[in-house]
């Protein structure tokens, strides 16, 4: 496809032809709006005002305290886990909902220090990289100093496989990078990282529901991942937490609430961790929040009769290549540049754009002016010292069950006409506030 | 007042000149049940239904990524907490709402140990409870293990006072017991702790929203408390925590989250916490469930018109005073004994009663009979190797929001009704499943 001749047409056409189509019924999306940001909170699905009503009004307003058991709260972690479970190459009792992304990444990071110094004492480096989502950096900062354990964050890929060594402890990675929608190779470092005596931490917050994975045939260690991305699960749901079996009933996590006991309700006073993947599960779960996460997993297990993961993929490449192909085509001579993998191998769900100087700052306006029209996307600071390397950023995320080929279109029309007119220097669009 | 001669009418005399009853009005409360067991998940606030639908259909649907700022969703962890301030003795700046209380303890807990190992490393105790709530101890073995301290367990509160010496680095305990109701005084063991050299840890899970509580007065360290049980905020509610102000800014915690940084949006490589008690704030909160807790720490503040928490405290103290007198005016005979103590001020919103030798084991099988009759209360098992000083309970929950005089008295005659036609040895009553 050649983007300089493909027309809103031909979109409409690729829309029409679109096997995924019917998955956007699933969501009620606001009118006007091309939602470009759904790598960052998902949009609503339409079973969920009405399965959240019913977890108010009936399970808890009639059913009070009997709805543990009698509306299956209690196994709502397991439940809803070994969904998420499909999505990332699980079997069932592999993976459960609780807490936050912060909070699981705490648990399975410590739960792979404290095997690694069980193993080895000598292996005290964690390795991480300096672009990597920041809450996952502080955890790994907050563990590596409990367990006298150091992080060595790395500045490019590239720099990785040096450190597969015999210091190596854990590899900690987002397996697609939150600023750039770079991928990882998860099957490669894991092996790669076993090889040289290491466990493999994952985070897949922009990786569940977004790109295909594997955990098992990867082998990974742990996995972690987020519930109010590509989940569609609502704004701050539960995120899940993911361990191989082989580490499921000896891994140890120091977040040891009562129902990750063995037997919790018979309130012993001495804590005996529960079999399996149950011992990742701490205090009682946000139970209005984690059922609205079962609707939007739903939503990606609905394209399984599609072809499901592997068929949402194919069309968000085709859809990140398009933007791609558009953005440079169209607004390349207005400063338009790619600032993600151009290989959609290396890609994830989301692609990022910088703007060449004398735009260089122009970046937040940009994002808000393209706000003002619908078309949402977020921006995301470079670094001021360094903007060559680390460029301000433009960032748009792509989910193919609600996001068409017209849609893409019409982000970079609305992108191109932003910068031909300069409509974002109006003063409504300035920055407000202060954030470098 | 006679138990003995007090008459079903007069309770219904007492409801009609109660100046709380139409906070009642406040909740959807299923017909034919008489609750009692709002001390473990109190009841759906009318607010909430709807509250909810807004910030799933409006804020979420429509508004997406947006409402982050734009409807405040950023600011609720302070602005509910301190809402739940007022309910505590807490000013404003001083609470925030975050995940679990599981986990909002293992950040005090671990703040109070690592402030008390700066200041004396050889202070490695924690006293606490051997009946404190499961999960309190088993974050404190926890961290115990963690901190190189030691978790010291007493039996009786009158073994308390020995323990605050030059070992001790922090009491630990929960407010009201939740077995047995058991309220300690708070001012006086945080004074008595810091005489010590030690500082106090609170869990204020039977505590906020059931009885008067100043932590500013009391001089505490640190606070903790749930959101599902009195406050009302739904299953799973997040939880509470309160710290002191001359500890929130130098005070350290693990569980580091982005969300607890300085500057969140700067998205720096390294951890700064955020000034004072926000650094308590760990991952994205869960949206929804949080929403629902506002509503239902609103059917509290409610109550600020009619005398806030000392009028809801004095009628508590006349529920549970009538409730004991008729119970053992009525069922004494029957077997039924108070397990709670007797005095108003040792006991927090909550009786438990237990059953006398030939019944001593009948407890569970009475319980499920009165549920069966709409009286809603739970059983909590005793130590089967010491039933005489640990007995099986019957435990019982006055919120006075939403109970009154006559649910009192309709309560003890279901349950006079259960012992006398010994409905309780009806099969379907009939223990399942093993709870020791």
């Amino acid at each position: 496809m050649n983007a300089t001749n493909i027309s809103r047409q031909d979109c409409l056409a690729l829309d029409q032809a679109d096997a995924l189509r019917e998955l956007k019924d699933q969501f009620d999306l606001p009118a006007g709006v091309i939602y470009l940001d759904g790598n960052s909170l998902g949009v609503l699905p339409r079973a969920t005002l009405g399965r959240v009503q019913q977890v108010i009004s009936q399970e808890w307003g009639q059913g009070l305290i009997k709805s543990w058991n009698d509306a299956g709260w209690i196994d709502l972690p397991e439940r809803i886990g070994n969904k998420i479970g499909r999505l990332i190459g699980a079997k069932p009792g592999e993976t459960i909902v609780a807490d936050s992304t912060s909070l699981n990444l705490y648990k399975v990071l410590s739960a792979a220090l404290t095997l690694q110094r069980q193993a080895d004492p000598a292996r005290t480096v964690i390795v991480s990289e300096r672009s990597n989502f920041p809450t996952d950096l502080y955890i790994a900062q907050s563990l590596a100093q409990q367990h006298g354990a150091r992080l060595h964050l790395v500045d490019d890929v590239a720099e990785i496989p040096a450190l597969l060594n015999q210091e190596l402890a854990v590899l900690m990675l987002t397996h697609v990078n939150y600023r750039t929608g770079y991928q990882h190779d998860m099957a490669a470092l894991t092996a790669a990282t076993h090889a040289a005596g290491g466990l493999a931490v994952w985070d897949l917050a922009h990786s569940a529901g977004a790109v295909p994975v594997d955990l098992n045939a990867a082998d990974a260690d742990f996995a972690i991942g987020c519930g109010y991305k590509y989940l569609n699960g609502g704004p701050g749901a539960p995120s899940f937490a993911w361990v191989n079996p082989r580490w499921a009933d000896q891994a140890q996590q120091p977040l040891v609430g009562w129902l990750g006991h063995a037997a919790p309700f018979q309130f012993s006073t001495d804590y005996q961790p529960a079999a399996g993947i149950k011992r990742f599960v701490c205090g009682t779960p946000a139970l209005l929040s984690m059922s609205a996460l079962e609707c939007g997993v739903d939503t990606l297990l609905a394209a399984e009769q599609f072809g499901g993961m592997a068929a949402l993929r194919s069309k968000s490449v085709a859809l990140t290549e398009l933007f791609i192909e558009l953005a440079e085509a169209r607004c390349g001579e207005l400063g338009v540049r790619l600032a993600s993998p151009r290989e959609a191998q290396l890609r994830g769900s989301q692609v990022c754009l910088s703007l060449a100087a004398p735009l260089e700052h122009a970046g937040y306006a940009v994002v808000q002016a393209l706000i003002a029209r619908g078309v949402i996307g977020d921006f995301r600071a470079g670094d001021p010292q360094r903007l060559d390397a680390v460029p301000h950023i433009l960032r748009f995320g792509f989910t193919p069950a609600y996001i068409g080929f017209t849609d893409v279109f019409d982000a970079i029309e609305h992108l191109r006409e932003v910068l031909s007119t300069q409509q974002w220097q109006e003063p409504r669009f300035a920055q407000k506030g202060k954030v470098t």
